[in-house]
């Protein structure tokens, strides 16, 4: 039923369902694009900041127009085939409201509010604007808050995010492992009709065909990456921090959820309880060191003015990546990455239970 | 090729195969044998103390002669079909070789040395003591370790752990999610024979059919549970330890990886980077809130004292679980566990297969 429900609210989607997760100034029109053309559902990072939105669903309309995705023709919801996210705490309502209303995606993800009844506004006013056509996806990282969102804003989607994620995402938390097993049990005894109670999709960790596998078995309809998008040619990303992608390994190990990036950065505006998950560099090691706030924040400030020369391990440029960024060893298309994605799934899980037949 | 390495091995188990961690005072005779009469691997938790291991060994070998387990008939290996866990920092290797040679188990796993070489000598003196029919199962939390342990020690198995891990394990890591998947590829690369290779067993997280299915799509060939096990009948437990793992839910937000617990408990010569997960309650909430240790230890040598009534949000016993806690729901005997797990992962992986074929 989940997947019925899936096909008709996205038809050009190929299942088992790959997601690209709306990532703050790199998931922009051309990644977001090229997810969807191969049939998954990219989120275009709106992030805190509306001020773009509107002209950027103006030109994804316009190239969906000029080259259709493969099932155009069975575009039956009448809205564009992508999705978009939103940092609740700083996006601007009105200027989102607007936005959506001219160009309604198929999807809206939801991330971060400063409280749960901002959420249900959101929800309120998106769904008003677009007639109830554009799905709403909340994230969340615990089972606790996956209720208290369903019962408050019934989601058509939740977005079950694991601590292995990377970029921002709750500082405490458990992986998908016990978690999408535990919102699912949660969630299937709501009182709520079952058609209303919503398709459970997993962040955190996943980075190709086994990762995906896993959480399609812990109760996942859909798979997000992250991380592995940023190495793709489509992703708006700098060739620093993409090489610093391509290097990292082991990410148990070798990056951290810190606040220490956000504070260097000035983006200290998230609501209590988050921080972000990056790669180890000088910057964090300087920090744990004790050295002074003022004479790390300059020293980070410097090199920005490196360029791509400012990341590394002795570097200081943020690389947020998850712990799967060893997985990450070559930059391709995204459209490859993920057919990918969906075809090791496939074959993964079709080995397994052949193994065990 | 995995396959039939497990089962010439341990040939009294079923498979996908069901492991029980060697928690220390917890797995005693009673859990070991369930276990395996099940048709899985218990590991007598030996944990640093060596001093009763003979006369455990002993009397399992008794029970094993009065009532063998379902395939005994074809116990090849000369080996009593359970497993030892040795926690290298604190175990005296003389009594473990002593113990050992008299009655060789079929595996023993060595978890936390304080050095390489330390687990080298672990290895070498098991091989010798056992002429090679034991085992040798490595604990590592990182890619790193991995490697290195596999060039070290060409142990027969690595048991993979990820930070949703109850109890004892490295301050910081990644989730079985990605990291399962880095270290099966960094062994597949490594110069070291292919059937010499170890065979890799998942922990961390794991509580029922879905996550051990994960497991098994990650690259694992078994899964380890632990927390699930602390609500068994064979468990060597206290009600109040119990009845908290059933109550506690939600463990991404209720647990935390600490050092807390060790200290009250006076577990302090674990070596660096060690920590454990334990369910948050009141010496941890005082510890974080600033409250003087001598007063802390003082509170929590008075709830000792208390029985049961230790334990709880507002007590002060230490509930060691992992994120997983959520999802145990009523103690079971241990066989019942081995047995719901198994087939439920069997189950969910065909299903999962079906649904995308």
């Amino acid at each position: 039923m989940a997947l019925a429900r899936l096909k008709a609210a996205f038809p050009w989607i190929q299942t088992p369902l790959v997601v690209g997760a709306p990532m703050r100034l790199i998931a922009t029109v051309p990644l977001t694009i090229e997810i969807c053309r191969a049939g998954g559902i990219g989120f275009l990072g709106a992030g805190s900041d509306t001020s773009t939105l509107e002209s950027d669903l103006r030109t994804i309309h316009a190239q969906f127009i000029e080259r259709p995705p493969p099932n155009a023709s069975s575009l039956a919801t009448n809205t564009l085939p992508i999705g978009v996210g939103f940092l609740n705490w700083g996006a601007n309502l009105e200027a989102a409201v607007s936005a959506v209303s001219k160009f309604p995606p198929a999807a809206v993800w939801f991330f971060a509010p400063r409280s749960t009844n901002d959420l249900i506004v959101w929800t309120t006013k998106i769904r008003e604007a677009t007639a109830g056509r554009t799905q709403i996806w909340v994230q969340v990282g615990t089972v606790t808050n996956a209720v208290e969102v369903t019962r408050a804003c019934r989601p058509e989607f939740l977005v079950v995010q694991g601590t292995d994620a990377g970029g921002h995402g709750l500082q405490q938390g458990a992986s998908i492992i016990p978690l999408l097993p535990e919102v699912s049990d949660a969630i299937s005894i709501l009182e709520v009709p079952e058609e209303e109670k919503p398709i459970l999709v997993a962040a955190g960790g996943i980075m190709e065909g086994r990762g995906a596998a896993a959480a399609l078995t812990l109760g996942a309809q859909g798979v997000v990456l992250g991380t592995r998008f940023l190495a793709s040619h489509e992703a708006n990303i700098a060739d620093g921090y993409r090489n610093e992608v391509l290097r990292a390994s082991d990410g148990g190990k070798t990056t951290m959820r810190t606040s220490v990036y956000d504070r260097l950065r000035g983006t200290t505006d998230w609501p209590p309880g988050y921080n972000a998950r990056g790669v180890l560099n000088r910057s964090w090691t300087d920090a744990e060191n004790g050295m002074d706030w003022e004479e790390n924040k300059k020293l980070y400030e410097d090199s920005v003015r490196m360029g791509d020369k400012g990341w590394g391990l002795e570097g200081r440029m943020t690389t947020y990546a998850g712990t799967g960024v060893g997985l990450v060893k070559e930059v391709k298309k995204a459209g490859e990455i993920v057919e990918e994605v969906r075809s090791g799934a496939r074959e993964i899980l079709q080995r397994a239970a052949r193994s065990l037949a």
